[in-house]
């Protein structure tokens, strides 16, 4: 939090000539140049960025991973967070997910004429705290306005790039029956904040989005135990049902869960059923599931929970041979259900 | 041509159980994986892609060039392409611009609700064509959808990897005075095809975008002529103009241009002229400019009109030491002037 608070200091909003964006931001002229001379660039300076070529130069050692994400949360600003920094994160999970090391992003906004020049700029300086916080630099970028209502207010793609960990090998060929299945931290906490904003529900202590870079946690796990881990996923939109269900059908195994192992804090509980979701389907955003042997599962775990964004990390199941490309969840009365994918929308642009 | 109409006819659209995109793709879910599956995936299929998994795997020798773009033109489809190619090419020739070989894109749907299939299987296939003339593969993606009114049917961001030519040398600092400038192809032409088919105006033939990948053409010259080529820039958005602004700026040199000696279509200059637009600032997509050696300057003129896609290339100028940061044109008459970066937006929304 210092940090994050110091940043803003250090970033104070400079002094534009406009207050709202305008059409004339997205035109590549005087416009296009002004923003990203004021201050933009800036925040974002890094010596390959600096270049303003149309690309960026790299030169990374060994395999990469590469991953996209387009973000079109609403609102833009929520509980624990806002798009810039959930649009880092984000991309940056999803490379972590690949068992790489974060590096290099790329940055395209779609900005809608008539947005704030104050919150562009509190979106921007999210994303370097957000950049900072793990490790990566945004290389290159691209900003384009639309006229009023063709969007809503921002959308933000990130690109990601990562050198895969030598001692890193996931795949969903690796996942076997008898794996076990570890959540990281407690689910649903991202939609139900979400929701809570929209809905205008308080509760007794705010829920904030757990929104978080997962790429520290995730090197340390593989630095550690290598190829004992199977298979990294975050479960983002969807939840973790609709994950474990692609996970379940590409393995082509069947996936057993006891829903009392489930980890989900009481507040983000009662919420779900007040409002009527199953937090199977909510979204997260700061959780990942890793299928790992079962060998090495209790050190996994215990090694997980010594991390700060993994402290609620808990065994939730394991891959069977039977009923495969089924996920199948045994109630704490002991009784069974297939649990499917996520059919129509829940809550929609949740990330 | 009859490469395009193979492709359609290979890639017939399927049976969807739906016509309309709504907010359930974008979940996802069971119908984000039946848009998925029900057709997306076989026609980009590729060994990388059909992981599916968060992120790609790849392999990249040497230096990496990395560039992405979010295409937000409007309307989608134009005299000579759509949204869809557009957006391949778009970040093809930014790849290229590196002195990179363009070898993978990712790609990223913003989808509005209500958006037709037929017309999202149109861009598909023309994805899939672009990606095939130019040489790269989608190996990542991602769909978001928004509500009805919070998008404008379709925004794509592609972002592209290539592998740096050991030939190549591209570099604002290599821009040396005397260094003459050479444009590809005639100016102009993707911006009025748009503004015609806007303001609905009919020429003799019609105007079609330019729109096309460059990477071939642009790797030949870099195998013949290496380091000869200083900078390569397609001037897209902001036209001519903008782009030798920036880099007349970036390189602090002057830059001088000859009126007559730019390429433009007759008919398109017409449509300038009636329409008070100045072609040095309308859109270009299929056009680069490549700042080259005074030495070897006509030997790469030579080679690049023997390309179908830079027959009208022509030396337009040359960098100076006079008037550094400045770009001055000479006209027919022998006046000079300023012509400074774009002021405001000429076309909004035009890539």
């Amino acid at each position: 939090m210092s940090k994050k608070i110091k940043m803003e200091l250090q970033c104070p909003m400079p002094k534009f000539d406009f207050d709202f964006i305008t059409l004339g931001h997205g035109s590549g002229g005087l416009l296009t140049n002004k923003l990203l001379d004021s201050g933009v660039f800036d925040v974002l300076s890094n010596e390959k960025l600096d270049k303003r070529h149309d690309g960026a130069f790299l030169k990374m050692d060994g395999e990469i991973a590469f991953s996209t994400d387009s973000f079109v949360i609403s609102p833009i600003f929520f509980p624990g967070g806002n798009i810039g920094e959930l649009a880092v994160n984000g991309t940056v999970n999803d490379v972590a997910m690949c068992g790489a090391v974060p590096k290099y992003i790329s940055l395209s906004f779609i900005l809608e004429e008539g947005l704030p020049m104050t919150d562009f700029w509190k979106i921007l300086v999210s994303i370097k705290n957000a950049c900072d916080a793990s490790g990566v630099l945004v290389v290159t970028g691209d900003t384009k306005v639309v006229d009023k209502g063709k969007g809503d207010r921002i959308f933000i793609n990130t690109t990601g790039l990562g050198s895969v960990h030598p001692k890193a090998n996931i795949d969903i060929l690796n996942v076997k029956v008898g794996d076990i299945i570890i959540v990281s931290n407690q689910i649903a906490t991202h939609g139900i904040s979400i929701l809570s904003v929209r809905q205008g529900l308080e509760f007794e202590t705010t829920i904030e989005s757990d929104t978080t870079n997962l790429n520290h946690s995730i090197l340390s796990l593989i630095e550690e135990f290598g190829e004992e881990i199977h298979l990294l996923r975050d479960p983002t939109r969807g939840g973790l049902s609709s994950t474990l269900n692609e996970i379940s059908r590409d393995a082509k195994k069947g996936i057993t869960l006891q829903d009392a192992d489930i980890p989900i804090d009481n507040q983000v509980r009662s919420a779900c059923e007040i409002l009527g979701l199953d937090p199977l389907y909510t979204a997260n955003e700061g959780v990942f599931i890793a299928i790992v042997s079962k060998e090495k599962a209790e050190n996994i775990l215990d090694k997980m929970k010594s991390f700060e964004n993994c402290k609620h990390a808990a065994i939730i199941g394991s891959v069977v041979s039977d009923h495969p490309q089924k996920v199948v969840i045994t109630n704490t009365m002991g009784g069974k259900r297939v649990v499917s994918m996520q059919v129509g929308e829940q809550l929609p642009r949740i990330c």
